[in-house]
C-alpha cells in the first residue's frame, strides 16, 4: 500500500517542484493538489512541466475529504496562512510537513519579530522538528510535524553545521549569499520583472532577513550558541540557486586537515553534499537537485570560511520536504530524488 | 530660446527613454513630466539611470497648464488613454507626438478591429503623420499630430521600406521577429517574470499582432500595396532588441547588385541605417540607439529576404519620436541621439 | 544481462547528456566513455552535474577493446571524425548509433556540398537508419547503423511531419529557428562569449545551415518531395532549446479540424510529442526531456504555420538517440527518460 | 588646439570604452588606436557598437611614431606587457595612464607575489600616481605616470575611503563581490562560455585575488593601514557591474548620523558617487557609466557594513582612466562621460 499524501497550496514553485517528485515517487500516490483558483484544472496547465506526464487536476477538497485521504499532508502556502490551514490536521494526529516559515521558530516572540505578525498556533512551535535532514536524521523518522528549512537557511546551515557540532562557532558569522529568482514565487513583482532582473545584482532585506533566527536556532541545536549572524541577502539574474559565503571566528586555532577531516566526516553519512576540496562549489551543476556542493577552509586558524552551493527550489524546497518525509517513512533519504539534473 | 517640451505618461519605459534623451537635447526644454501616481517625486526615483543626472520631478498639471508651458506634447501613455488624453492639444494646435498606436492607423475600423476597441477620436485620425523619418522626412517637418511607429513595425517596415518604394512588394510577405523583455514595459506580469522568461522562447499574437496593420499600411503608402502579412512575434530572453527575418515575393526577379544598390540609396541620406554585407545584423552592438542593421538578400530572384535589427525602445520607440521632433522642429535628424551605447 | 554500450567521445555536452540517461538506464550498462585527453580521469569532472552520481572514469581503449566490451557503440564525435572512428564497428556489424551528421544523408555528394568535406565512407550511407523514431520507428528496430537527427532538423522534422506523410507539403518551406548556446557545443568560441551572447539575437548561416538537406530527405521520405528550403538559424540568449517558426504550402486546401486532426493521429503514438491547441508551443517547460510542444495551424487554406519547441540537446540529440537504442532493443521509447524537467 | 592621444591595445573591452568615450570627448583627439592583428580594419569591424559613428582603423604605428604624434599614451594591455610596452613612452615624459595592473603596487615584491611574475620596471614603480580620483584628485592633476585601478579595487576602495580617510579602519576587512562576465575580457573562455555561465554562480580566485593589495594599499595611503582584506570574487551571470559587501572592524564606536555624515561629505565634491539611504545599491540602473551607487550601514557601533555597485568596464576602468586624464589636463572630471545609460 502506498502512502497517501496530499499538497496543499500546490500551484506556487514549491507546489510545482513536489509534484515533479511526488507523482514519480515509488512510495506514495497523491491524493490531492489543492488550489482554490484553479480546482477542477490539470494541475499540467499551471506547472506546464508536467504536460503530457499527468492527468492529476487541482481540488478543492474539505478538510475533513482530506483527513479522510491523506496520510501526509505537505503544506506549500505562505506564512502565517500556513500555520492556520495546517493546525486541523496536526490535531488530527497527521504527519504534518511544511515548507512555509511557521513552524521553524521554537521561540512565538522571535516569529512575530521576524515574520512582523503574532504566530496564529504558538502552542503548536513545540511539536514541530526542524526539517534539515543532516541535523535531525534521528528525529525526523519520529517526527509529526516537519518544518521545512528555509533555502537561504539551509545553504546557512550547512555551512555551518560540522563546526557548529563540535562546539567551534561564536560571535556573530558573516554571510554573503545570491539567489536566483525562483526564490521569489511565481507570482509577478517587480523584484522579478525581466527587464529590471535580467541584468543587475541587487541587495535586499540587508541585516535583516526573516530567515536569520532559524540559522541562529540551527546553530545553537548543533552545539554553538552564537550571538548573532549579519547576513546580506542579493537577488542574482539566475533562475535557480543560491550561493553562500560565510565566515566565521572558531572557538579554537584549527588546521586545514582537522577542518576538511571535520566536514568529512559530518557529511559522510550523506553522501548528496559533496565536500570539494580541488575546486569552487557553483550553483549550475547541481541545479533541480538536491545535491549540495560545500567547501570550507581557513582565513586563518581561527576564522573559517565556506562556500555552499544549493538549488533553492529542491535542497532548499520542495526536496528537502521529500527527504524528510523519506525519513519519516523508513526510506533512504533519496529515494524518488535519484536523478542528476541536465547542464549545462 | 529653447522649445518647451511636456512628457505626458512619463513613468513608463518609453518615458524613460524620453527623459534620457530629452534632459540633455540641446534646443529643448522639459517642462512637466506628467505622473498622476508619483507626482512631485523625483523622476530619478522611478527611472533610477537618472539619478545623479537631474532633479525633476514628476508633475501633474491641468490641461491649461500643459497649453501653456508646452509647445511640443509627447504621449507615452496606453492605447485608447492616449488619444482621449492628447485630444485638448491637438485641437489648441499645438505638436503632439504620440508613442501609442492611436494615430497610427487612417482607418478607424482597423483600428477597431485591431485594437479590439473603438477609435475615440475617428476624426482625427486623417491628420496624424506616421513618423517613421526614413518614409516620410518631408511631411515630418511640417506635421502637427505624429504618430510614433510601433516597435516591431519599425524593424519590419525599414526591413521592406526600399523594395516598397520601388514597387516591389506584393502578395503576404513572412515575418518572425522575436522581441526583448523591456517591449512589454514596466508592470510585471506573467510574460516577464523573470523565473519563466529567462530561459525560454515563446511565441505570443501569432498571426495576429496589432502592428500588422501599421505595417501594411506604411507598405502601401510607400508604393506597395500587398494582400497581407503574416506575422510571428516571439518573446526572447534579453532586455532591449528586436531582431525581424522578413520574407516577400517580389513582383519581378532582381540581382544581388540591384537588391543591395536599392537598399543602399534608399538609405543613404539616414546613416543610422546600416545596410550590411559582410556581417549578419544583430541587436547587441545597437541596443541603446537609433542605429538600425538591416541585410537584404535574395532567397532566389523573386523571394526577397531581410534581416534587420532595432532597438525595441529607442529605434522603436522614444528614440524615434525624438528624431520626429528633430525634423519637425528643423534640426538634424540625430540631434540629441549621437553616443553609441555600451557594448558588450 | 544488461547491454553493454560504450560512448565515443564522451566529453562534449552529447556525451554528458548520454552519460546522464545511460548511467541510470535500466537496460544497458556503461563499458566506456572515451575521451583521449581526459582518459583515468572521472567523468564526473567534466560533467560536473553527474558528482556524486557515477565513479566511472574516461577511458581511451582500442578498437578491439571496444569490440570485445561493447554491444552498441554511441558516436558523439565531431563530422567528418565520427564516419572514420565508427566504420570498423559498422563493419564488425555492431550497433552504432551516431549523433553526428556523417550518416545523416544518403547522398554523398549532398555531403560534401553541405558539410565542405568528401564523405570518409561512402559506401556506408545507405546502410543507416535516419534515428527518428517518429518517421522510422519501425526501421530503427532492425537498424545496425542510426544516425541520429541534428538538433534543428529535429524540431522542423516534426513540425512537418504529418503533412508530409500525406503528400501535403510542396515548394520551399520557410523556417526560422531559434538555438540556445549548448548547441554550439562545449567549447568557448566567440558566438558563445557570455558578455557578447548574452544580450543579443543574432542570425548565422543563414539560407545555409547543414541541416537543409537531411530535412528534405525527411520529407521526401515521409511522402513529400520539396522543392527546397528557405531556413534562418538565429542564436538566441538561452542555454537550452529550439523553436522553430515553419510556413509551407500546402498541395491543396486544409481547413482547422482536417489539419488538427492529422497532426493529432500522426503523433497518438508518440504521447511525447504534445500536439497543443490553446496556448503556444514555448521551450522552457520542455528543456532537459524529450517532449515536444507542437503548435499546427493555418494561415489560410493552403498556407500551413507549424510553431515546434523541443530541448536541442535531449530530443535534438542525445535522448533523441537513447529512444533510437530503446527501438533497437525493443524497449518501450521512453524508457530511462520519464522525468519530466525541474521548471522553471 | 586638441590633447592628441593613442591607445595601446585597443581591440579588448577596455579599449572599446576608451574609444566609445574619447572619439567624442570635446578637448581630445585619437592618434592611434593600435593593434597588431587588426592593424589596418576599421576599429568598429571589432567594437561593432561603433559601426556607423567612426571610420578610425587600427594601426600598428612604431614607437617613434606614436611619440611624434601622441600628447597621452592609454595602456590598455595585459599585465607584464604593459610595463614593457609603456616604459618608453614614461621614459620620453609622455603622460601614461595605464588600465593593467603594472603601476599600481609601489611594492615590487607585492608585484612578484599577487602577479606571479617579477616586475619588468620596479624603478619606474615610484613614479606612479593611482588614478582613483576619489582619493587622489590633486596629485593626478601633475602626474605623468597614472596606474588606474582595477575593477574590484574601485568598487572596494570607494567603499572604505570616506572611513579610512578618518583613521577608522583596522583589522581584516572581509569582502564578497560579484561581478558580470565582461570583466574576463574579450577573449572567450571556460569561466565566460555562456552556457555554462549564463546561469550559474561560480566563486574564483577565493581569498587570493590580485586586487587584494592595491586596496590595501589605498586604504594605508588614506590614513588606515590594515592587517588584511579576505577577499571572495564570484562569478555572475550578467554582463556588466560589480556589487561589492564590505564588513569591516571600526577603531571606535560610531552612530549612524556620523557614519552616512563621514561618507556624504567625503563624496560631495563627486557626485558622480551616489550615497543612498533609502534603497539599496544595484548595478543595472548605473550600468555604462561612472556612477558609484553606496550605501554604508553600521551592523553594530563597531562593524561597519558598505555596499557599493559600478560598472566594472567604466568607473572600474576605461571610464576611471578618462577621469583620471580629465584631471590631468585641468578639465571637469566628468567631461565626456555626462550621458545617463540606458535603463533597462
Amino acid at each position: 500500500m502506498k502512502t497517501r499524501i496530499s499538497i496543499l497550496g500546490a500551484t506556487g514553485y514549491g507546489g510545482g517542484e513536489l509534484l515533479r517528485r511526488l507523482l514519480f515517487h515509488p512510495a506514495v500516490t497523491i491524493s490531492h493538489a489543492t488550489s482554490r483558483q484553479h480546482a477542477d484544472t490539470p494541475v499540467a496547465k499551471v506547472h506546464r512541466n508536467l504536460h503530457g506526464w499527468t492527468d492529476l487536476p487541482f481540488s478543492n477538497p474539505s478538510t475533513d475529504e482530506l483527513l479522510q485521504s491523506s496520510d501526509i499532508i505537505f503544506g506549500a502556502l505562505p506564512h502565517g496562512a500556513s500555520a492556520t490551514t495546517l493546525a486541523p490536521f496536526i490535531a488530527a494526529g497527521k504527519t504534518v510537513i511544511d515548507l512555509s516559515g511557521d513552524f521553524r521558530l521554537r521561540c512565538a516572540d522571535a516569529y512575530h519579530t521576524w515574520y512582523r505578525q503574532p504566530h496564529p498556533h504558538p502552542n503548536l512551535l513545540s511539536r514541530a522538528t526542524y526539517g534539515l535532514p543532516e541535523l535531525n536524521a534521528n528525529a525526523l523518522a519520529q517526527a509529526d510535524l516537519i518544518a521545512s528549512p528555509g533555502c537561504f537557511a539551509t545553504a546557512i546551515n550547512l555551512a555551518l553545521l560540522p563546526a557548529a557540532q563540535r562546539g567551534l562557532l561564536q560571535d556573530t558569522p558573516q554571510v554573503v549569499a545570491m539567489t536566483g529568482s525562483s526564490g521569489s514565487g511565481a507570482s509577478p513583482s517587480a523584484g522579478t520583472h525581466h527587464p529590471e532582473r535580467a541584468q543587475t545584482l541587487r541587495p535586499y532585506k540587508v541585516l535583516a532577513h526573516q530567515h536569520t533566527p532559524e540559522i541562529l536556532q540551527c546553530a545553537q541545536d548543533a552545539g554553538s550558541p552564537l550571538a548573532g549572524l549579519a547576513f546580506t541577502p542579493v537577488s542574482a539574474p539566475l533562475v535557480r540557486g543560491i550561493l553562500a559565503v560565510v565566515t566565521a571566528t572558531l572557538t579554537r586555532p584549527l588546521d586545514d586537515s582537522e577542518l576538511v577531516g571535520t566536514y568529512r566526516q559530518a557529511y559522510t553519512p550523506f553522501p548528496h553534499v559533496l565536500v570539494l576540496n580541488d575546486r569552487e562549489p557553483e550553483v549550475g551543476p547541481i541545479a533541480g537537485t538536491c545535491s549540495v556542493e560545500l567547501r570550507p577552509r581557513l582565513h586563518n586558524p581561527t576564522t573559517l570560511h565556506v562556500l555552499c552551493a544549493i538549488d533553492n527550489l529542491v535542497k532548499g524546497g520542495a526536496g528537502q520536504a521529500v527527504q524528510a518525509m523519506n525519513l519519516r517513512l523508513g526510506l533512504p533519504l533519496q529515494t524518488g530524488l535519484q536523478q542528476p539534473a541536465p547542464w549545462p
